[in-house]
């Protein structure tokens, strides 16, 4: 008596028996195990490639002989001498089964596969791409069964793959007969699948095999920068990275001022929606140029953004998030045509889908750190804040998830500081300051010598050193306050009080001079009073909406914090906590994501499971509103002392001790108070 | 005991026992009786109309008192007095059941209404329209509920009228929100189903209830003419009719030398696809603004046209439509979006529904065709001719249907005819023929005067008689045949062999004086051998495509035989047959259908279930190609002979006695065909 072989993959354990000369792809499929295939087992495509493994295996219980599959045949050389196998692989659909076989599918040959992200602290993207690409033989017309090419199209997809009830947009409607006939009846499709269970739709046709490989765009579309990551689709790959300032911005610096345009102004929001999809083109147009890749091959696009934006984006008028009770035309997330958005740098049936968001302050860029972070999953409690022009805030474990958005203004992003300047070369990014002499030191854009360092002057010497951005100002006031510069009132010291003459009188407060380049015509870069206070309302307005959270979980503190956010990536965690933008934690817990948003841009673009998770968890967070919640208020204040007026910091008390400094008794701070109220 | 009133609905005959006070409409949906209504029992819309009927009912078996119903409340007289009710309505969400109550619901307020077609034969039309409107009320957004919009108005209409799955495209998206704030919650909306089962689409939003109506536009897109119906999607009538020449008629007069051009001109067919969209357009904003309707109220449009125009509006090359096996692009019914076909003159978010093709040649005219006559659904053997350029011929009754189409030309519509013009002004459309005399006396388009009658001269002063349409030719031809002028095979007798100076020589052959204009400077119109032989043509291709329906169907004759297309309305059922276009038939068993397609495309507009209908419809008809049956060569020669050469025409000779005369024995015709042989 025989049995048929045993065929065993590896990594997922699936086993069976099967007639000897099966192909190990038919295996495959007949197991459900994850092979990739474009041409259906032509041997054209080279996707299924596996490496067999030949010996004992205990494990598996069996032992592999030298002739389990079939010999290296014409089809796999043919490849071989063309493209160059792996030593030890095959092609799953060339390769047969002869005897009892273990066979390893490696990473790059599964659909499914995991792509690992750079961040040592990040997740894995497990690639469910929502377009692929099928080669298929189509049935030649025949004038006695007149059915169209498309319907013919639609019997062999059937057929070849098990896809049914494909639809097909005019443009590619359009490119159906001449790629039938030039690829002589055979053709590469690509299917865009989702996750809603909506009909499958043709996105392209070319002739032939197509070999040009399908790629997406995630963007990050912010209230000054659009930020993009072209995408493999097949691998997950990011084959090039841009990014453009928003042309909005001529409209207005902040998002506010955007939805007053449009209230002043009848169109304004016409006007706003062409600026910011002309752009979106631009910057798709160049970022393809850049990868070397056919724009007709980038077919999918994700979008992350707040709220403005997206209404903005999709042409809403933005009106009602201006005002209470902050209503969102629709919350859900949206999957429609790139057409619809006049995006025609992508191809011509490319489709869009832009995350959920989670209310009218809070939006699918939230949703976007959610899915990257994944407080949700999380057992301990995390509290991820997205540092930008608003900032948006999450808190939870996999228990609950809250969040809320805080005002903070643009003084993180070095806008209402005295020299302040948006993060560019020649912007002073990092300081640090010599708690014994109060002398500064510090590093610019664009160089990696901090300036008491050798070499500085000449490294600089291009880009000048122009202002002070975002990261540099929290750490120019952080460091103040550890140097006793600057009293946990907010108050700059004069130079009495202080010892340095670097504390310079200034109306009736002080600042503090960190750079003069005025001899050679340059600027005098110094924090003053004013930026203090500017520095402090954006802390307060963080921590208080953080802090709302906490009270809201009924917590006093967390366990984790995650800073995301292009800035929140430059942040030290100390200085930030140093300043209070965040609650107490223990330091080595504090991390930064990096632009957290964009990453869920480019999951949401490789992965319809993760489409699909991200539209449950952004239901399940429960937002808090804070323009309503009477106890921001009072959070807010307590919020305004460096670190707090109230709430202790014990972990950070055991890595940096503050001077006790209090310069409200001398006559600068305390006279000007007086005065004033 | 006491039991709940009986309330019995007719003409349904539905009936039930509900608690004293139930609304009628609450009854009415209950029992699933088909009782329109928008506003939902708000007693704003008046759809629910009904009439209460009282007195002794045997044939139900129940008494109505005088007191079964509720009195006439203030909702129903504040809507009487601004509107005023028929004598004996109620509305049905305000009149409440007492008692045991028997009411009428009056086909106007009925949604699945049937609309009877004007023409006699014509089937009715029940309708069952794709939009429909909905008037809802919204929750108010909460700062604590942060859903968007939509997302509410997707709950309120699940809840209210149990419509599910809402999706809405961006152009109503951005009119969601002011509409929802005007209407202080309360919004009309216009929902779109199809009959596939896709998600129902948002079509519209007003503010509070709308009254303004829905309207669709049934397009017959011919190669020589656009004819569009406006219809109201409530009541089916008809509220404008309108046409236009098709503009692509500068890119080549016949369909195949569009195709040609194309051919010739790379991008040709995007210049064709431009210039019949921007015409449905302007007939679109002509047609509303003569029917005085806001462009927005017209949400849908239907279309029927031939394969190389279907293809040409979708903009898609119609190239291979041009040559064997004539392959469509697709054959299956379409429907998108009326903006994916650039149609601006009809609301932002109107659907587009274009009826499937049958093949190549025989396109969704012909599956109108199909649709509005059904022989599908007939007893008798109908063999049903579309007459145009090509003529679309279906054969068929309950059983089986075959199609084909015949290549006829031009000539029936007045081209390649020596004094041929299109119907219009000043042409002559009927002929008349004195069998003793041989005078002629005929009829002008803009008159109903014969040429004989007195104040004809004065009745056609201003259009002149300018020409012979293709009705007029066919007239003059069979006429000529039953004055013996003209022998079966197609020759003119001479002015000797005729006895009428009216047959002139002209060259070796001779023609036939219908009117002589010359003395005023006007046209000498003659019925020359050259139109003979071209109408020979015509005829003979018609003939022959019939002809091999019925050899496929192993059939000799038909039991009905209808005229279909705008010109079939006016050819004489006595004069075709003389000709020999039709097979022989009872006369009164040939009738004319008019413009079918348009009808066709009619029907499709106001009714979903005609939709699936005519797709299965057209997935039965077995379509025969003409091109490649080699006995269509030997039907379309033996259909030469006026009227057949070898098939007799029995139900013919009972009305008409043909004289059997023959001019080929004389020099003039055979000493012609001699030299040309």
């Amino acid at each position: 008596m025989t049995t048929d072989p045993l065929v065993i993959f590896t990594p997922s354990g699936k086993r069976g028996r099967f007639p000897a000369g099966t192909p190990v792809l038919t295996a495959a499929r007949q197991l459900g195990v994850d092979l990739d295939s474009v041409c259906g087992g032509r041997g054209i495509c080279s996707k299924c490639q596996v490496t067999p493994s030949y010996g004992e295996f205990p494990k598996h219980g069996v032992t592999v002989e030298k002739d389990a599959l079939n010999e290296f045949n014409a089809v796999e050389q043919r490849y071989d001498d063309k493209r160059g196998l792996k030593p030890g692989r095959r092609l799953g659909c060339q390769a047969t089964v002869q005897g009892d076989i273990v066979i390893d599918v490696p990473a790059e040959s599964q659909v499914h596969k995991q792509v690992v992200r750079k961040a040592a602290t990040a997740r894995a993207i497990t690639m469910d791409p929502a377009t692929r690409l099928f080669l298929v033989d189509v049935e030649e017309p025949d004038m006695h069964e007149p059915t169209g090419d498309f319907e013919r199209l639609k019997t062999a997809l059937k057929a070849q793959w098990n896809i049914e009830g494909l639809t097909a947009p005019l443009p590619v409607l359009s490119r159906l007969q001449p790629a039938l006939r030039k690829g002589d009846w055979q053709v590469t499709v690509a299917v865009h699948h989702d996750h809603t269970g909506s009909a499958p739709r043709l996105i392209d046709v070319w002739p032939g095999y197509y070999e040009g490989g399908l790629y997406g765009l995630a963007i990050d579309l912010g209230s000054t920068t659009i930020a993009a990551h072209l995408c493999d689709l097949v691998t997950g790959e990011v084959k090039a990275s841009s990014g453009i300032m928003n042309p909005q911005i001529r409209f207005g610096e902040d998002l506010m001022s955007r939805v007053s345009y449009v209230m002043m102004n009848p169109g304004g929001d016409v006007e706003m929606t062409g600026a910011v999809r002309d752009a979106l083109n631009e910057l798709a147009k160049s970022i393809a140029e850049e990868a070397e890749i056919d724009p007709r091959a980038v077919v999918e696009a994700t979008f992350v953004c707040n709220p403005v934006m997206h209404h903005l984006l999709l042409g809403i008028d933005p009106v009602e998030l201006g005002q209470a009770p902050f209503a969102l035309a629709t919350s859900s997330s949206v999957s429609l045509d790139a057409a619809e958005l006049d995006l025609s740098a992508l191809n011509a049936a490319a489709r869009v889908y832009i995350l959920p968001c989670i209310a009218g302050h809070v939006g699918a860029d939230a949703a976007a750190v959610a899915l990257s972070e994944e407080p949700q999953k999380s057992d301990d409690l995390m509290l991820v804040v997205d540092v930008g022009t608003n900032a948006e805030i999450l808190l939870g474990n996999k228990d609950r998830v809250l969040a809320c958005s805080s005002p903070t203004g643009p003084a993180f992003e070095g806008a209402q500081i005295s020299s302040g300047q948006r993060a560019a070369p020649g912007a002073i990014e990092r300081v640090e300051i010599d708690p014994a002499t109060k002398e500064p030191r510090f590093r610019v854009i664009g160089s990696d010598l901090w300036s008491d360092e050798d070499g500085f002057d000449a490294a600089t010497a291009t880009t000048g050193i122009t202002g002070i951005c975002g990261s540099g100002i929290i750490e120019a006031v952080a460091e103040m306050r550890m140097a006793g510069l600057l009293d946990p009132s907010g108050l700059i010291g004069s130079a009495e009080q202080t010892g340095t003459p670097r504390c310079e009188p200034e109306g009736r407060t002080h600042s503090y001079l960190i750079f003069d380049g005025s001899a050679d015509g340059g600027p005098r870069i110094t924090v003053t009073q004013g930026d203090i206070r500017a520095i402090q309302l954006a802390k307060s307005a963080l921590y208080a909406g953080a802090r709302l959270l906490m009270d809201q979980m009924g917590v006093d503190t967390v366990d984790r914090v995650v800073l995301a956010g292009a800035f929140g990536a430059h942040i030290s965690p100390k200085h930030a906590m140093v300043l209070g933008m965040i609650p107490d934690a223990p330091l080595d817990k504090v991390t930064s994501a990096g632009n957290a948003a964009g990453t869920g841009a480019r999951i949401a673009l490789c992965s319809l499971a993760a489409r699909s998770e991200i539209e449950t968890v952004v239901g399940n967070i429960h937002k808090v509103e804070t323009a309503v919640e009477p106890k921001f208020q009072e959070h807010f204040v307590n919020a305004n002392a460096i670190p707090h007026a109230t709430d202790p910091f014990p972990e950070l008390a055991q890595v940096v001790s503050l001077p006790a400094v209090g310069f409200n008794t001398g006559d600068a701070g305390g006279g000007r108070r007086r005065r004033r109220r």
